[in-house]
């Protein structure tokens, strides 16, 4: 909260100025699940996008009822602001506090094998609200999406989601709690997923879509209904294998993802109502910068631009001292007398997604400010970070074998407190 | 072929000139898989038609070659014209004649209990299409779409695909060579069937189907996708339990459809060859007239409009005798001496539907036009027939056992001569 929270107040006042492009209209963020494209150089604008998206920020009174609620300390993730905004968590707080089922729901698009580190944000904090909650948790792999939008052939999409689970299953996820879900099988496995995603299709026309995801004449159809498909786990009568063959979609639902996939569920939400189901709760994470700064994008094809979860230690090492951008100034002299920005340094800013240590982190921003500590130095303490995390990484996913991975993705029935 | 060709020629002469619109523009038959509206009192142009689609007319020689090749004469709705056009029926001939596998393929949407006779005949023409060619059939009961349609709840849509297969069973179609299936069910339980479908969306953009299918903004997404679902089954490894783990689509298919549902095929046909399939071939029927004539609708909410699968004899004969649209004249008198038009006069229409002997059909039509047979004698013909018709598919509808439709829905290997 602390850092990531001031850091974007600041960033906010110090962007209030935009850029105008030639039609005269100031230029704003493009936020939605194919485009994340900030004007600043800072990155996103997170509070004008609370606004645009009619989200609540996570505040402290929140944090504070969620301790108490759960008797666990907010994960770093939380108290650091990184899941900064959310739908309706109060709702499900209600639901834990009177021992009321609800399931969580995240997913992943597998468009590559090479998952990096920003991948990793949604899955390790689910993974704790999964420990903290005891709860059910389905994790939808959206392989038809993948091939309706890039991929030229539909088996390797299938294969992508075997390769990208592994990585997934190897963050330890309770395989009795867990259903992690092919759309490509599992819309051909189970009629009650189908039903639903047809439900949902009825409830939403062309022209929303068009207005919410910005799609156009041109797109393939696949892609126009394809938002039904990521709906329909929201609700828990698409899966009766977990909820019961009774279940009528009534067990609500807690969707951790990062802010640009937030349009499909608040069509989702919509939705609802008018098919008697409970709105999903949410909670949104600002989105994992690149190595090259906030502006810019990370991208699969560009190995440079982020950690990967193949990477060797030398090459994080490497990837970290010559691409991280830096706050800190031109020379040692100049450094030790103003100091480095930490609100534009990525090392800096990666160490708030991964450093555990509250005080240690303060340290750090403290001495990097005061120019006590220099860029080379904050830069060593991210990178024995993540070469443990990645190198432990490697170790789980070694560890993760094909029949693993088979028995996480069958349908079957899963084993949690309020069964 | 001799009657109805001949109607239609000479139906065509007769609308030459077609009234106008406001807009000063020729009114145009309007034939889509949702609307059959005919400019003309004798029905749809279907000279007119096979232009605008594209299709071919079924002639002489391709009847010939048809008999020459399976050693049947032409069933009397091929010989008469009911199924008039056609799309690559010679390539199919060609597979029958040099042994090669294929498959049929029709459907129905579900949307009432009610069927009527104009529901059996791309059924009746099916089944006798399968006993000579001895190859496998698929029974699409597109559910899903008379759900996003027209039915407010998805379990009934459902319902009825197992009433219909009811009728549909009755006429006698081999178990160990058909498979029918739900939609709702079957995208649910085959995997291979959804990656098709979403390989064939890929493929058609949403300003394809809009001018297809004449889709609009406000249309839901369901419809919007709608057509791959009803595309995928012309491609032979939707079915992998019929035609093989290891078929790649190539078997090719042919499909025994009323006119209206060409749009779907041409659409598929576009598609087949980037996804390197065969395109499917077609038989197109005419549209059974409703009893008030070929310009009015028949509807299942009007029981006036059709004979009805469950009509007793009584009401059978009041049908007929009441509502169907007469050519004979108004007095016994005049009819002597001027003769009546089967042209026009529905209940001859419908002989040349149901009635199999050629020679008393012509004898019918001989002494209906001189004016030797009144149409009350016109009449009483078609009523025998329709009675013998509807009570011996009741008794067939009554030997269909749940457990039958069970089998017959359920996906498993077929038995057929060129597996």
């Amino acid at each position: 909260m602390l850092f990531i929270a001031k850091w974007r107040r600041k960033h906010q006042r110090m962007t209030s100025v935009k850029s105008k492009p030639s039609d005269g209209k100031p230029e704003e963020d493009v936020v939605d699940p194919w485009t994340v494209k900030a004007v600043d150089d800072k990155g996103v604008d997170y509070d004008k996008l609370i606004e645009k998206f009619g989200s609540k920020r996570i505040d402290k009174a929140l944090l504070k009822r969620f301790e108490k609620v759960t008797g666990h300390k907010p994960h770093h993730m939380l108290s650091r602001g990184i899941f900064f905004s959310q739908r309706d968590l109060d709702f499900i707080l209600d639901c834990y506090e009177s021992k009321k089922p609800f399931f969580l729901y995240t997913g992943r698009g597998p468009s590559s094998e090479a998952m990096h580190m920003g991948h990793l944000i949604p899955f390790i904090f689910t993974k704790w609200l999964q420990d903290v909650f005891d709860v059910p948790l389905v994790v939808q792999m959206t392989d038809d999406e993948k091939f309706l939008w890039r991929l030229a052939d539909a088996d390797e999409a299938l294969r992508l989601t075997y390769e990208n689970a592994k990585d997934i299953i190897a963050l330890g996820f309770d395989i009795n709690k867990t259903f992690i879900f092919s759309d490509m099988e599992y819309i051909g496995s189970q009629p009650a997923f189908y039903k639903n995603i047809i439900k949902i299709q009825k409830c939403v026309t062309y022209n929303q879509v068009k207005a919410i995801f910005g799609f156009n004449d041109s797109d393939n159809i696949g892609k126009i209904s394809f938002p039904a498909i990521q709906a329909a786990p929201s609700f828990s009568n698409s899966f009766p294998q977990i909820f019961g063959e009774d279940d009528v979609g009534k067990t609500p639902c807690l969707i951790p993802c990062a802010i640009d996939q937030d349009p499909y569920f608040r069509m989702t939400r919509d939705v609802a109502p008018r098919l008697n189901y409970p709105k999903p709760a949410l909670i949104h994470s600002v989105f994992f910068p690149a190595l090259q700064g906030a502006k810019s994008k990370m991208s699969a094809s560009d190995p440079t631009s982020s950690i990967f979860l193949t990477d060797t230690p030398d090459e994080i090492k490497e990837k970290i001292n010559k691409y991280a951008y830096s706050g800190g100034q031109d020379t040692e002299e100049k450094h030790r007398k103003k100091g480095g920005d930490c609100e534009i340094d990525i090392a800096y800013q990666y160490l708030t997604f991964f450093m555990e240590d509250d005080a240690r982190l303060e340290q750090i921003k403290k001495d990097y400010t005061s120019g006590k500590m220099l860029t080379g130095e904050l830069k060593k303490e991210l990178i024995i970070i993540l070469q443990k995390l990645v190198s432990d990484h490697q170790k789980q996913r070694k560890a993760v074998t094909e029949k693993m991975v088979k028995d996480y993705l069958t349908p079957r029935a899963l084993h949690f407190k309020s069964k």
